[in-house]
């Protein structure tokens, strides 16, 4: 993480080459890498997406790109006043805010573009701009955070505090990692699950720190694994729904996503996905449903998707549309409901 | 709450009665108050939805009882090992845990409704069963509570622990308040406004426990509100979206719904709504979108909704329907982002 100090002294230069040109005559022109469709390519080598070499333009003296320079300029004010306020802001609170100054943005979907062009131009990530999405995800485990947010500088936060884990919000994600007793990250996709592997101490069995996604995960989610995973030194395995959605969860910790191609320190090339493979539905006997048309509609599009090119993935998918079957990671409870904690995921993690 | 021993007794009796019919040559039947529309009524003193005196039978000597008799026995048994086993359960994993024993439910609502049988047969709440749904809220503020969960019994945990807030899960719900420097309870709708009261010191400002809603509240959450407000004597005021979805979420916290007709210790009838009301779209010269036919059809039935047969309600409602325009909380986000704390809170809440 860049620190709010170096974040600010960035967006500072920028304001001061744009006023030079002004003050020069000049019209002011930025320049950033191209993040359209066409200029995200999937690198083999680390297996996650990147942008390519292309550069877009916001020209201030092209009527044409005045909307978006002005858009741009003004994403990268607000920016500069939340840190230099210690604040944060949701991305939907950044949107209304922009009505005060008479920045149009049609929806906030245009405004978020925007902070990505921001990202872009400036290799900052949005959280460390203090601008954060609204969902939260939780983690729980033997690691201890040192936060940095204003009113807890330096204060220490042992991740196993709270039986109902921690939200990784804007003062956990800005947190440095301290000190660790942990062996590995166990991800899993649902609430449930994750409150399960906590009562049942799974999490000092398997020695692991535990991450709810909650579905896709946050990008902030993916930077705390990435965290644990560079600076701790640890293994992360993702367990999903054995279903595409929850297969293509751990996929996207793993390569990253053609949204977030612009962003460093999120992927996570060699996780494992553990489960709930399609195998597992049948070597468990798990009680299944039918998949629906969106299911399959689903596995379509992930044979032709560059994250699928390897053969285990298309193996994966391949069973997936042979079986036609779907199975959710709460199926194990069939069996009793410490099985999975019991008899699944040793299996798995062995 | 009942204390886990509390609620296994109650269950075994249960059990017990159940067994002495069979054993005396009798078919037990289960007696259990009507949760059918019919049988719900509004207290207009309370200002809260009970149950009537209508009594339904699961009548095991009847045919078309036993299927309704044996999937309440089956979810008394189950709530029963998870309360001697210490362990917790979603709502989802309860319905999976059914195909085990071949006890069949058509699907997760029909499980979820047989759960809420169990709530009107022993008169303890799911929560007190172990039993959670997978949504989370989220609490932050100057109270302390003890522990009493598995492996943290005793242990205390002061609810500013965590600059993100903590999650209001199986831990926190069955936690007991101990001590409290708080003088107000402040319910918020979205995550985005409470990380700003968070970071802004405004629950230090108002002296305010801040909870995080996210939509309709939550049950283990309206419960967690309940007890401050009765155990700590905390008045509640709730902070929502100015639109029909908003002021309902309010009044769910004051008058309760009808699906939760028969648990107790949940409403709060003299919690207040801040707004954003009709009055405060205009009065703070809020952005504001148009209303579309969901937001208009909403008002019409809430207008015939026993809830809001109150003046002040139906003003309100009077109020949207001229103005046809909603405005979020973060609106208040266009006069510069601490408005809402320095201005708008001070103002709503002196």
């Amino acid at each position: 993480m860049t620190n709010p100090e170096s974040a600010t002294s960035i967006l500072k230069d920028l304001g001061s080459r744009i006023v030079e040109d002004i003050e020069n005559g000049r019209f002011p022109i930025l320049e950033l890498l191209d993040r359209r469709t066409g200029n995200i390519v999937f690198n083999d080598h680390s297996q996650e997406f990147i942008l390519g070499a292309s550069h877009v333009k916001r020209n201030s003296s092209n009527s044409r790109h005045v909307r978006s320079f002005s858009q741009l300029v003004w994403v990268a004010s607000f920016a500069k006043q939340l840190l230099l306020a210690n604040r944060t802001s949701s991305l939907r609170d950044l949107y209304y805010s922009s009505e005060a100054f008479g920045v149009d943005f049609t929806d906030q979907s245009e405004s978020d573009r925007v902070v990505g062009d921001l990202e872009c131009l400036t290799g900052l990530a949005r959280e460390e701009l203090g601008i954060f999405p609204e969902e939260r995800s939780s983690v729980y485990g033997k690691v201890t955070m040192r936060y940095t947010v204003s009113g807890y500088e330096g204060k220490t936060v042992d991740l196993t505090i709270s039986p109902d884990g921690l939200p990784i919000g804007p003062a956990l994600m800005t947190a440095e990692p301290v000190e660790s007793d942990a062996e590995i990250v166990l991800a899993v996709e649902s609430g449930g699950m994750f409150s399960r592997l906590i009562e049942t101490k799974a999490w000092e069995r398997f020695n692991a720190v535990l991450v709810q996604l909650g579905g896709q995960a946050p990008r902030a989610t993916r930077r705390l694994m990435h965290r644990f995973h560079k600076e701790l030194g640890l293994p992360v395995y993702v367990f999903t729904d054995g279903d595409p959605w929850g297969m293509h969860i751990a996929r996207v910790i793993m390569c990253g996503s053609a949204n977030s191609a612009h962003v460093r320190h999120l992927t996570i090339p060699n996780a494992k996905w553990i489960g709930v493979t399609p195998d597992d539905i049948a070597d468990f006997s798990l009680p299944t449903e039918s998949m629906n048309n969106a299911d399959l509609k689903r596995l379509d599009d992930l044979s032709r998707d560059v994250r699928y090119t390897g053969k285990d993935w298309q193996r994966y998918i391949e069973e997936f549309r042979e079986l036609r079957m779907k199975a959710e990671q709460q199926a194990f409870s069939r069996h009793g409901i410490d099985y999975v904690v019991d008899t699944y995921l040793p299996e798995k993690l062995a």
